[in-house]
């Protein structure tokens, strides 16, 4: 299935999301600073206009990239390109832009100061983003003084790199399936933690497999024979000196499809005692003789505000493909103003090129103000903690399908060049690939939102309105609001109607099993088509369709003219310096090759 | 736009192909061989009715690549790739599984050689494929008997590596608009080879950075100071003791996103002389005294019949996209079977599993039988050669756009493992991601295919048929064909009646302007919708589209029932035998790590 259409049923979702969302109406305001002749605007205005926070960090640290060591090198075996990230992430650290405590005390300069690192290499921003937000964040929120004080040091400098160990071999998003084992012992004060069979590994874990010291482990508590659920605890899996600890086995993930700088493991845990202060014990504790606490008293609330503190990192890889999607767009755009085919005529110039790149931008811009609006919502004194798990979820789902699509188009559309190591675009897209499915498989993230929007409609019934739209409204914004809404009420109105009646034919345990057997049997709606919806619903009409067609292309054919001027101040909007563009072929594509 | 409906527009107009197009029954008569139980059916009996040539040739050749030498290495350098490629590619041509020659002989048994090679590794494949289809396969076919007995032995040993000159910095798809020169001295009896600016340096060139040592050269070719149109000469770029010969440049193109086990290069002639001898001279020939012949008068016949000679390439391109795509399928299938979450539920069993991984498996079985066909056109004692143009040009758009979009949902669907190398998905996607821009871009082979089939009807004014079809009907083979057809008529109608309304209005010059302004302003037209599409045009309601839903899902969940039995059978009856297919999560998935 098209990821564009799966993106557009979640798009719908967080467009129509409630009051909370006032950021959106930030593309209106872009209209002011760009103009009315939508040209001749300064893109650093605008740039300064769409970067809500932390200018000034991302400017120096974007400069700062400027070092030689942050140049890419594609020839480098698989080894030496660890190696190098590894060297990378010491070298901007050592920068202390922002600090690991920043998670909670300043979390937009937190994630300002990884955000600029997807720019420059995915492996690097992921490399950081395993040890600030993941393994750091976890410390941070779950850990209370103590922990911060023994360990936030060493994660500010480096010394003590961290991994997060949560995915087993046999749990990917069932997290509350996983197996790995932590058993208090008492007579020692000890939690012993082990793997209790191959599928309990831990996989796929960031910076395990060379580099990582310390890791942030996700295990089922038991506490005087009583399972209390997972909990996380703090686990050195090298001394200083980079030997693993006793107990710990580790093998090397090996060779990815990209992200090869990522030094991803296997870890099996051999019956390792770590002391009872290892236990990240802010939301749930265990004493010296044995009692366990917590102000939570059901496993599954002690889970919900475990896992809860993976919103920042569903953000990040958020940010990630809508920055990768820019740079992408960037280079494509360029490359098509100044490249001629057939004779002299630029192929920005083809409507076929036009309809592939200018939805790309303006889903780049859209995109970028949703995160804002995230953002906004979540760093708030008090955030509401289940919006922000739903909307990150599919904000993340939302923006990395469409970072598949923007970027198989951007390279595509590069031809030939567009497959170059150089050119960028084309290692982007083997790098950013994982984005689908870490943190949160984009399918089962989007289940989740349905899920939560048939639970907000069963509480609050109103009626299903279908927009009645002349033909030539049928693109203004207050209609596609309008549209998306109808949608999203049709689409939940349907599947949750069918779930009733599921379990109306039945009672108890078996009522609720069919009813979620009528969500499985209609999963193929969560992911809904787009344009065939409206017309199968009688929301659109033929009519409608060839004004939207023509409404299209006549603006796909005004914003290209000129040489494309406007789309390049667009490009240049998003504020990516040239030295983090890269790509040969968005400058003088003519020299290619010339300095041999 | 997504890829799917780009495609389904292509498969449209290939599945609705004039008679020629016999073999498409080919589909009802499977499911004699599967059986009316479709379970239990022999997936051999399966493979061996679907290949229809040189079953023993394949199996001898994949038994071949069981050899050591043939086993993916992830972690080495690219330089170390490429010399490993140009080993493997030695190993397997001193088998002998077929000649040069064989491109005009017996070209099912040359694409059967070469075909199994994309089934081991992209970049063995692409390298074979330069070298004895681009190279070989033009000297082949534009040469004459001194060409044939000159270069065919040291192609068919390797002992002359082949690269082909065709693309230029400056000049892709625009081939008969390259710049470099070939100019005839008769004082001599030489040819002048020289490239007049950087955009016109030969780029990408496939074999030529470091192995090639003969190249087939497009250029100008100007006799007498007369320009005769593009023309191809046989040149010595490396003496065979590998170093470059007099005049020639040779820049590395570098590191791409994949396929980096071929060396491709750039190439830059300076007043480079070679014999008259050199050009290849079956189509048209220089004689010594400077008298310029052919039995084609114009430029543009000479060029038609210079290019015509990429079919075969196309061809190998295209079912190199369709065995990639079997590959992914038969490991996410496998894996999907037997891997279970959230409990003991396998992730085959869910809706949104089987709507991504079931369509393409039906994809990759009417792939194969398109290119079947396409094959049985091209190779008859006289082929339509105009047919074969547009129906290669079309499945290569349409095959490899469908590997994109199928290999990603394969991908995607293995989750974190999909994105490890060991499991083969993720490096089939970024060593295949050329296959959508090299030897023609899709979106211009698309155009010319449009352009073909406004030509025809033009020709022949059929009126259109809208189907009427009660929503029960909609999905069985007969109305299936009735609406692909309904869609390309009504598509060709549209585009066909603006043009002929532009061209109305004015006349001469102006009219052809006017009516080609016309195709490019309908050119989103030709990668057009899909399903709204019908919808759109009246084709199908509601009620038809509910059908089709509920029919769908009732067969998705048929087909993957009893464990995905009949899936597993299907798979195997692509016939890519396990140390192919490598991923150890098709295999069992619950070992992987436990060797440490």
């Amino acid at each position: 299935m098209a990821a564009q259409r799966r993106v557009a049923s979640l798009t719908r979702q967080l467009t129509s999301a409630p009051a909370e969302l006032e950021g959106f109406d930030a593309v209106s305001t872009v209209t002011d600073v760009v103009g009315s002749t939508e040209s001749g605007f300064d893109p650093r205005s605008l740039y300064e206009f769409i970067t809500r926070d932390n200018v000034q960090l991302r400017d120096t640290a974007m400069e700062f990239m400027q070092d030689d060591l942050y140049k890419p090198n594609y020839y480098q075996s698989l080894m030496d390109f660890r190696e190098q990230t590894l060297q990378r992430l010491q070298k901007y650290v050592d920068q202390r832009f922002f600090k690991t405590m920043d998670y909670l005390k300043d979390p937009r300069r937190f994630m300002a100061g990884l955000e600029v690192l997807a720019l420059c290499d995915y492996s690097l921003a992921i490399k950081a983003g395993v040890h600030f937000t993941l393994c750091g964040g976890t410390i941070c929120k779950l850990g209370t003084a103590k922990h911060h004080a023994k360990y936030l040091p060493g994660l500010d400098s480096l010394e003590l790199p961290g991994c997060f160990g949560m995915t087993e071999l046999g749990h990917g998003s069932n997290v509350l399936g996983i197996e790995t084992q932590a058993v208090y012992d008492k007579e020692t004060g000890e939690f012993v933690i082990h793997t209790p069979s191959d599928t309990a590994s831990k996989f796929w874990i960031g910076g395990s497999a060379q580099h990582g010291k310390v890791c942030t482990v996700f295990a089922q508590l038991t506490v005087n024979g009583k399972w209390e659920g997972p909990h996380v605890f703090v686990v050195r899996i090298r001394d200083d000196q980079g030997k693993l600890t006793h107990g710990v086995r580790i093998r090397d993930n090996g060779p990815k499809m990209g992200l090869n700088g990522v030094d991803n493991g296997q870890i099996w845990f051999e019956h390792v005692r770590i002391p009872r202060d290892a236990l990240l014990n802010r939301f749930a504790d265990v004493a010296e003789d044995g009692t366990y606490s917590s102000p939570f008293p059901t496993v599954g609330q002690r889970f919900g505000v475990t896992v809860g503190g993976l919103t920042t990192g569903r953000m990040l890889i958020a940010g990630g493909g809508i920055d990768a999607s820019k740079i992408g767009v960037c280079i494509a755009i360029a490359y098509a103003c100044q490249r001629p085919q057939f004779g002299s005529r630029y192929i920005m110039e083809y409507l076929t090129h036009q309809r592939r790149l200018l939805p790309a931008l303006a889903t780049c811009y859209a995109m970028h103000f949703t995160l804002c609006t995230l953002k906004d919502i979540a760093f708030t004194a008090k955030p509401n903690a289940k919006a922000v798990h739903v909307l990150s979820s599919g904000l993340k789902a939302a923006a990395t399908w469409n970072r598949v699509e923007i970027l198989q188009d951007c390279r595509e559309c590069c031809g030939g060049q567009g497959f170059s190591a150089e050119n960028k675009i084309g290692p982007m897209k083997t790098d950013f690939d994982v984005d689908t499915t870490f943190e949160g498989d984009n399918t089962v993230l989007m289940q989740q939102v349905a899920k939560a929007l048939l639970e907000s409609a069963a509480k609050s019934r109103t009626k299903l309105q279908r927009p009645d739209l002349r033909p030539e409204e049928a693109l203004t914004p207050s209609s596609i609001q309008e549209l998306l809404q109808f949608r999203q009420d049709a689409l939940v109105a349907q599947i949750g109607g069918e779930m009733q009646r599921a379990a109306a034919s039945s009672s108890g345990k078996a009522a609720a099993a069919a009813s979620t057997a009528a969500f499985d049997a209609n999963l193929d709606l969560v992911v809904a088509l787009g344009a065939a919806f409206y017309l199968a619903h009688n929301a659109l009409s033929r009519p409608h369709f060839q004004a939207v067609r023509l409404f299209v292309n006549e603006n796909c054919s005004r914003l290209s003219s000129n040489g494309g001027e406007t789309l390049l101040r667009l490009c240049a909007g998003f504020g990516i310096p040239d030295h983090l563009i890269q790509a040969p072929i968005a400058f003088d594509w003519r020299c290619i090759g010339k300095d041999l």
